[in-house]
């Protein structure tokens, strides 16, 4: 057991995190996330109108698409493009930002509108899927302002519900932490990312045992580490949006 | 609030589970394994050596494919041949099923070997995944037994350092229910699988909020009925691997 | 030149074949049908409407897909959904089904439904090709039962103007052979497909010299022993439509 | 019942047939074949050595591609490069073509070399692929000429057992006849493809019946056609060969 | 520096040039062009109609699709459609030639009418592009004259508003010479293509230092010899289409 | 003719130029450019290491990838890995920066190491190509530095024989201008990238009439803004690699 960090943090402490809302100028919302070492780019692109299978049911749409660049991490991946075909990995975070972001969205308020948000990684240190989160959620609101601006969106109609953030937490040498950088990720006998709303209702749970399985009081103390790492991203994001 | 299911079922009742076990003509271990309706044929194949990436470490490799024949749901879907790549599901739950046997497999005992076990669903009403872990599970432990037999793998290694099994559980109408069949999965508020050792400990937890974010105390209830579900199906596995 | 086999079947004697009609919950007609260790899973789907380039024509449309599982054989294939693209063999096997079905179909009377047949093999052991066409024959009789019941197919019409099945036939050591396994198909001189009606018309003949070419002479003998086997094939299917 | 052809041919006759032998300036066996409109560019490359698989059997390797220009016919088609995949027809006939050429070889006399025939169409007008295996044995046999002369293959080793020709044959208004144009294919009740040795011995036989099942009568008449119009093609390539 | 070439022309001269325009006995337009030992087959394809982000604009389009044979040169290359998809260098000349045909088309007067052109190499002896777009343009004009003969087109309109065609040009030891063999192509420390209207004028001009960089008075020697093989290749393209 | 444009710029000045040097944590040279609003990410990746084609040839190589995120354009674009292949414009960018930066690099100096430098466009407003190929030259110019230091490559070879970089020009209402925006490229009649080594001499010169074809006068003028620009670009990399 142990509580000192290779980078001196506490085991309970966030990374340094900051947020550069409208990073994009072409963008309908955008923000340049880093936790730490971690940096990605969000952007949002909101399009009036949806997908054909969604047509006329008077509900919007929000997907989400992560990807990394070749060298954003310590050696070079062959990229998907090239290589024809997206990894597992890269659908599976895709995935859960979408499922994400959905959560704490109200499509009926959104309208026949769609909003595709874009993570790109360009420089990884472990957490890219939750700073894209964390990240994508500001890009989402600062879109869908856009929207109400030129009246794609009704002027009352509340579309996001709540807030979201996500946030690693992982056992290393049997101690719960908060927020892993990459060389602590790989140690970590348990990985877990949250995604949890402002008000600190669960939007997402996944737990993976890369080394020993796990009990029932680790992933009480996993899960606790995590809602209170939300918890202070939910208010860097609310000091993003209220620049 | 509800205690009465579709099938009536109590709320922490499996449907009737079956396991095949060496189904397959040609395969090393094999079993077909159904939760009510949903069917999956898991093959396991023994090939001695391991990927290049791993050769002279002295480990050995199990990896897993998961794959839907194209009517096994109510309506058909393309084939993934066809369309000429892998979706994000069927990569994710692939992935999955890996992680959750490497879990339980000692690689060094395993030696340069490989095993890949291919769960194809011929059937699909719900719990697919879980199903598939189940009895891929069963399919291993053959495929282990035949390469002991076969002297691939030294007689006294314990390659298996626990039994593993699988079950989704989920909250409907306010309710956390076992094993949901497909009607209850798309009604399903709250979904999970958990994945858990014949120990008890946990391999993966993964709960999304379909509909609303759930909170610790409902995710502890879940967590409780997986847990037990997943103690039932340990003892199916046993009973099936000593027949 | 021997008249004994492996399994000590007669020349002219097909192995074991077994058909379970209805297989599936969910498809409109399904049969797996097994020809010794041959397993192959049919299964019927109907849809209401006809691909575009066949709108309004008053015609429907049958097509065939054919796969094996990757360890339907002695030694595991990696999947064609993996590798992104669909082999040769796959294909022309499924043209092969497809041509067979539609030969048999009156597409005007059909009307503008499609029905598409996919036929899986689960195991293998020779002979799959042609046992899937003689289940995919089944499962197609019930999907245009199931579509005049839904009435989507005018109650009076004769979509099927026939029944067809297939079989093959090969020279063994100068022995003609009916229904070869695949201990004996790999030993073939010559191999022959032959496709054939319930009335006993050739839909199909498909023979290849694999070591030396073959005469006339040859060629009607195993034409000859092909229609037979057709014809116990095609009372086969004649019984499990009536149960 | 008609003995006369849109263009003028009898029953029994072929196209105008043309084989420009050595086309290519580049191929180290080459031929220009046309059966009527049908123009099929025939090469044959010879590389020493065989694919990995084949490595240290003493054994030498031949195979077979077949394209079709995009505009070879009517209409353009778009390029299956473009797709991005191969057709099924494509890929059948390649296949078709590599075994009609490997049924004449002694692989044991070519030794360790590898010879790949690329046969695609310029112009298409019926009968391509029997066009393609055709000219494909010229470009061959000028190839293993070269191979020899090379020294890549022994100076008395007999690679040839036998020359292939191949034609197409057809039922029309109930009237077999040989080697069918496009015009004359499209309305063929019954269509067949034979492959021929020198010898007049079958290499493969591939009938289909495009509308009315055919009897053993009419598939004798087809095969006494094919083997005729085989034999005249045989002809044309000895004496191209020996020009 | 020297002016005697391999095949002894003269450093500011063409090799032969052949147009054999009507090739086809399909396409709307067509030539079989050859600089010495390059082949290719153009032949343009008219449609009614345009692309669908075109319609209603009233203009026509233009593109073209290059394509080499996988024995048109000296080793075989492997089939694009095998590999699955364009390589990189196929991609810029088919983007090339469209470009470069148009420059020339006035897409108003063409109306809403789509032509594709295809470039296929079936040999290749260096400058392949640049004869591709001489060929290209005589198919082209047929293509337009056979869309106005169909009343496609209106009488009166001017769809070409010049002709165009290409060269290459290139240093090899310090000397700028016209129109490279493939021999002189390898040996060129300066490689330029240049696509020039009937009137002199530039379409594209290509310059690549594939050894050392070059100096402005090396490119204008380059932009006068090809300027003055464009007025050659033009004044052939006028003699076959006045054939 | 004028000589105001959008944003005030002279017809001869280059848009703001900003050079991040180092911006990656992990790559071994990298560069963040700016030509206004056009950012590109540079990095290159040294390994120690040739392919396998140039094995045993004491060469280096050197190669890059250009991309473009799906939201650095005004509307979003797809993603090429989701689309499962690379467009044509992406191959011609990544291959014309791949001959530029080989052009300056002295491969025998460079030994048998591999630097791979990826080019992605996080914004883009005009001249992405332009801005990439200089990017890559300071990044390339690292990482070979990096190579030096750690002994891979030798301590007195000069590697750099010169430096390179690259501007776009063109005409617009007939007037010859350096550096063109977008809102300036989709306007221009003629469009030209030139790309110029340190000592003035030309390496690429890629000249496009998009309007009308432009005659010599025009050409001349064109070369003559960008061997301006590109001697500006060069003192900016001077500076940026001396800080």
């Amino acid at each position: 057991m142990t509580d000192t960090r290779t980078d001196g943090r506490a085991v309970d402490e966030l990374r340094p995190v900051t947020i550069e809302r409208g990073w994009s100028a072409h963008a309908e919302g955008s923000a340049l996330i880093t936790f730490g070492g971690t940096k990605v780019l969000c952007t949002a692109s909101f399009t009036n109108g949806v997908p054909r299978w969604l047509t006329g049911k008077g509900k919007g749409w929000v997907t989400a698409e992560y990807a990394m660049l070749p060298r954003a991490t310590n050696s070079r991946n062959d990229r998907e493009s090239i290589k024809g075909k997206v990894g597992g990995r890269t659908h599976e975070i895709s995935r859960l930002i979408g499922r994400a972001l959905r959560a704490v969205v109200d499509t009926k308020a959104l309208g026949e509108n769609t909003i595709v948000i874009d993570c790109d990684v360009l420089q990884a240190d472990g957490g890219t899927r939750t700073a894209a989160i964390t990240g994508a959620y500001v890009a989402l609101a600062d879109a869908i302002a856009w929207g109400r601006q030129k009246k794609f969106i009704a002027q009352r109609s509340e579309v996001l519900i709540d807030s979201v953030s996500a946030v690693s937490v992982g056992i290393i040498d049997g101690t719960p932490m908060l927020d892993l950088a990459y060389v602590e990720d790989v140690r970590a006998e348990t990985d877990m990312n949250v995604v949890v709303t402002g008000r600190g209702l669960f939007v997402e749970v996944q737990g993976t045992a890369e080394g020993a399985p796990f009990d029932k009081r680790e992933l009480d103390q996993l899960l606790e580490l995590g809602v209170n790492g939300c918890a202070q991203l939910r208010d860097l994001q609310t000091a993003a949006l209220s620049d």
